[in-house]
């Protein structure tokens, strides 16, 4: 009886820190085991194969572009790849996939196909911001940008402040604006109410403070253009 | 000037599987170079230390077991403990810490001593199981074990299935009651609502399924006394 096709689910690094701080030997093996990937984004993805030192020559890994703008017309051809391939990567830009990227999609497909999936051990930036917040762990939200567009700030800032009563709220924002985000927060949200920053984190400069807004209000923290995770919670 | 004492968030092992398939290089060179524990459980935490082969004898590592039955009389304690020690481990019974155990609390702790917080990265059953899904990985939430004490085991769980349409259900059962909770699980939700489990994650015997409640009804699967994490999504 043949094995059933493996799709697995690939870590990607979230700095350029040493592999050996977020990924385990094994789970090395496997991705230079590896030569057939759907990713988020092709360049990413061979800037991480490369990083690794797959030993294959990167002009002979395929590489499968999810357009997510677009997924349902990908359905039929994401089909044939998931059927032709024994052992397939999926990758994300960075961190673990499928917690906020089209990879879910691709997993949805492979469980309705009987294909075997196969998570491996990883970094995921929004998991170890969680842990390290001392914020509620048993239940999150996590945002990606905030939506403002079109809405009045203060209320949608407002709303977040509610929810992280009983579900920690996660986001982030485009690096050259956390700053202002970090004013609208002081601005709005109430002196006692938890915020947490994890900066770069792996990275050589990680910086984890979770204090309450009065704290960040009085100490005038500049971000400066990082990688940043903000959390609200309780 | 002194550097600041930090709390590491320690992952440990979530089978009995070869650590080269968790624990990342420099990950378990960090935990080996610490010697001040606290923890959830101090049996299962030496039985880690002594899986990984910690360079330290056992009976000169300092342990903090943490009672998570009265927390705020401990607070003291655990002041003490965390600034008389310059590098200092925080351990659950399996997984990351501070998802679904008391070592948030401990966490809380060090961010108002202003101590360093460092997550390692690691596996952590819950994520594992998010990520394998296929479910919505932006919002979840992890029961632990179900609440019906005292309440309609059909309302709870039916509560359950109208919650994961926006926000992934995690939970788990004590492995002796798996198949009862499978019974139950299929005769109330509804046949299209989707069901995953996960069994022994990272282990020898490692199954990930996902399909629609009827498909469970169908293939009368027999999950037995194993380590399980079931999950409704969409």
């Amino acid at each position: 009886m043949k094995d059933k096709n493996t799709l697995f689910l690939v870590p990607v690094g979230l700095s350029d820190t040493s592999i050996d701080w977020y990924l385990p030997h094994n789970v090395l093996e496997t991705i230079h085991s590896i030569t057939h990937f759907i990713v988020e984004n092709a360049k990413t993805a061979r800037h991480f194969l490369k990083f690794i030192n797959h030993p294959t020559p990167l002009q002979s890994i395929e590489i499968y572009e999810l357009d997510k703008h677009d997924l349902p017309a990908q359905i039929s051809d994401l089909k044939t790849f998931l059927s032709s391939y024994h052992r397939i990567g999926l990758m994300s830009e960075a961190g673990l996939p499928c917690i906020a990227d089209p990879g879910t999609h691709v997993v949805k497909l492979a469980h309705e196909m009987n294909l075997q999936v196969k998570p491996l051990t990883g970094p995921s930036s929004i998991l170890l911001a969680l842990i390290a917040s001392g914020f509620n762990g048993q239940s999150f939200k996590f945002l990606g940008y905030i939506p403002t567009k079109g809405l009045d700030k203060k209320t949608v800032l407002q709303q977040l402040e509610n929810e992280a009563i009983h579900t920690t709220q996660l986001f982030i924002e485009a690096p050259y604006r956390n700053d202002q985000l970090m004013t609208d927060l002081c601005q709005i949200l109430k002196p006692t109410t938890m915020l947490m920053l994890a900066i770069d984190l792996t990275g050589e400069n990680e910086n984890i403070i979770s204090k309450p807004v009065s704290w960040w209000q009085q100490n005038k923290f500049v971000i400066g253009k990082v990688p940043c995770l903000f959390a609200i919670g309780k």
